[in-house]
């Protein structure tokens, strides 16, 4: 049976500071990308995220990011290969242990902002992210585009990919995303970003930029949590997702 | 045979600013407690520190503090108990990865600075304190003064305690620690404070400030790491220690 | 004719961090408590609150606070008295920059949060306020609760006091605010809350707990900024200051 | 009469931690570039360097760099130009006030770390710069190379350059200097480097590593101060710039 998984960075607020209708996402989604502290997320917001989580039967991911609360782990951060990975290696133990205490564990990790940015482009990043997974558990599946060279680097070194894709992004012909900022990068309308979702999942396809229908089986689809009626999108996305017969959950269930 | 631990705080450098003489120490120490982020401490130190920490035999245990990198984590932060139990449990994770990567694992827990303070005096710190170890670790025991209210939290909720004794601090009658900035709460001279570190560890006795001879039992001695020669009189207690037929060796070996 | 000063606490987000709704709140108030990046309120979001509150004719002054952005500026931190001076002053010092930029100067002190408290109820705290704002600029009035030891230390070393009234927030007989946490700390209703907003502004008195009549007066209300609709509240008290004759304006004007 | 200025970067510890000899350098050098608190200095240490360079004569400028504590100002970071204006000009302020505290001003600004690298070395860093300077006080000069991209966009907009010469780096035959990293980047001999120090000063040329002698008429010599032995360099440098016949003094004497 054809089945997906649904993912949303959560726990990204910060002392008094929310972000994001964790809440409401929380319902929806099957996999939470939980924040760890460095780009967002303190140690009380990882612990209520959690605990939200593991009430409505959520798996919790780490997603690690630059250390930049000002710039909330956006801004590239230029940094030597051995300081990411403690730096990744830190904020998974640190969630990890907040996890634990409420009696659950990560499943699995997702860089996060310009960290996954970086890693996804530059090979030193992306070996840094990879060797932190592995250092910390190489059991620990990274969440990330396929075709990348963060994904290309994990499967190289032994370290299980879920294949990530995007409902509301345009693809290239070669299959990885238009950047933002250049036209078409984002599918505006929610009708078009809903089918593309279901395409993902039942078909395992994506009809590029150009117009070619390229293969893309992916694991997980990826939920905004951060823009105006993302729980309600998100919520819709799932619905439709369900009518297609799709079976809605946990990518590693 | 007589045995006692040594233990120092290490690791407490961030970024290009270096605190104490870890290289040396950690030549000389048994035990080393390791800063976690919060009072000192980046991922790099911590790695650095726990590397060489395990290159010389040296066990490693958690030194939490208070989030406070400009104090140091000795200005006392006044925070609701669910906030320190989750920043305690934050910094142990984070601690444990790091000493993972290095093979390594946390053996106990000590407070920092104004953290230990607060724990050693005030009911809801101690129980945050101890509430945080047993949600990361119940095995785990916490280094701490014996007769505390940080001491008997641990014991009555079943935790381990590892006996703390002071080498240059002088005693009241009562078995507490004169408060430091009263006349005598410190030992002055070397050789007196390498005495009682010696009548601790052979006769688990101290003589008090009243000139009373106290029973006083310890698993590990603390050496300070932030005076000048700080080393160097670590160096001079161990070696009287050993003269002294006393085994130094790790509090849980 | 009767006047008052209407003023909020603005500028506390940080990064992508919203909190309150300032462009509402700025539209209603006379005079703008800006944060100073220690408690919230980094460089980016002083700039915008600065020329929001400069285009509405809105004066300035500065909310310095505790550094503590993952408490909000709410933890008590104990710190010697230097360190307050210092660390007041470089908040004053450059929000007066960021101000300068958008064409505006900084008009008076209020403290915030924790940072309040302390100096209301404790004289090293009071004092260390006071200092920073007599080196920074002795001509700078200091926006705080008449009576209390802050107004009084401010006072007998020439600093003038704006004295700031509280529109829900019960008084004592002695003219103190009922401690939150008691019963009647707050007042409920937000009729109950205008009449005495006009009352302070009408009459300069005051009714306390215990029903007695307190003279009380004031130059500026604080209006809350962070509970839902405080906007709308802010509107409704000065729609009540202005039918009941008063003239709303900044307290420097 | 030749002259010259001898400055070097200051203030830089941070909480407990310390950075430099700033006590020993600050009796050699004639401009002390003092760290604003993003990437050292807290307001406790920015106040004891005000009034030490103050006892000393030694003049005040601002050394604002990237809020990177962590990284000491040196990673870069990639941020909107108007965050970088603002992040400067917050810590100009917070600087001037706590110089001003002490009696003194700030007289000059020179970015740190990878600031200044990404100011000498990209248009929209070094326009933000500038540009921050300028909203700060128009009459500021920067301290930094000439024929950089910072130097030539502060001179186009109006604003004053000092120029700083480098007394063991190595230039290369365009007058800028060899990447470190490259063979021959730092002049390894102190006699070299004192050599090159006065003929800077003396004869405003430098060597270049081609061999071919450049004009560079410099306004300061940079003195590093994070070296062993940095103080001792810098009094041996002004010694022999002395016997040269050249005045030692402030830039902006």
């Amino acid at each position: 049976m054809t089945r997906i998984s649904l993912n949303a960075d959560v726990g990204e607020g910060y002392g008094l500071w929310n972000y994001g209708d964790d809440e409401e996402l929380l319902k929806v989604v099957t996999d939470a990308n939980v924040a760890c502290g460095f780009h967002g997320g303190d140690p009380d917001v990882l612990r209520r995220t959690c605990a939200t989580a593991a009430a409505h039967g959520v798996r919790i991911g780490a997603h690690p990011g630059f250390q930049d609360l000002r710039g909330f782990g956006r801004r590239h951060v230029e940094l030597p290969r051995e300081s990411l990975v403690n730096d990744v290696l830190y904020q998974l133990g640190a969630l990890a242990a907040i996890a634990g205490a409420e009696g659950v564990a990560v499943n699995y990790v997702k860089p996060h902002g310009a960290l996954y940015h970086s890693a996804v482009a530059r090979e030193e990043y992306a070996a840094a992210v990879v060797e932190a997974v592995r250092l910390f558990d190489s059991s620990l599946p990274l969440l990330c585009q396929p075709g990348t060279r963060l994904a290309r680097h994990a499967e190289e070194t032994g370290l299980r990919v879920l294949a990530e894709g995007f409902i509301d992004r345009r693809y290239t012909g070669s299959g990885l995303l238009v950047p933002r900022g250049e036209p078409g990068a984002v599918i505006a309308g929610h009708d078009d970003a809903v089918a593309q979702a279901v395409r993902l999942a039942v078909e395992s396809t994506v009809e590029a930029q150009d117009g070619t229908v390229l293969p893309m089986r992916v694991d997980s689809l990826c939920v905004h949590s951060d823009s105006p009626g993302a729980a309600e999108f998100a919520r819709a996305t799932r619905a439709a997702l369900e009518a297609a017969g799709v079976s809605v959950m946990g990518a590693l269930e």
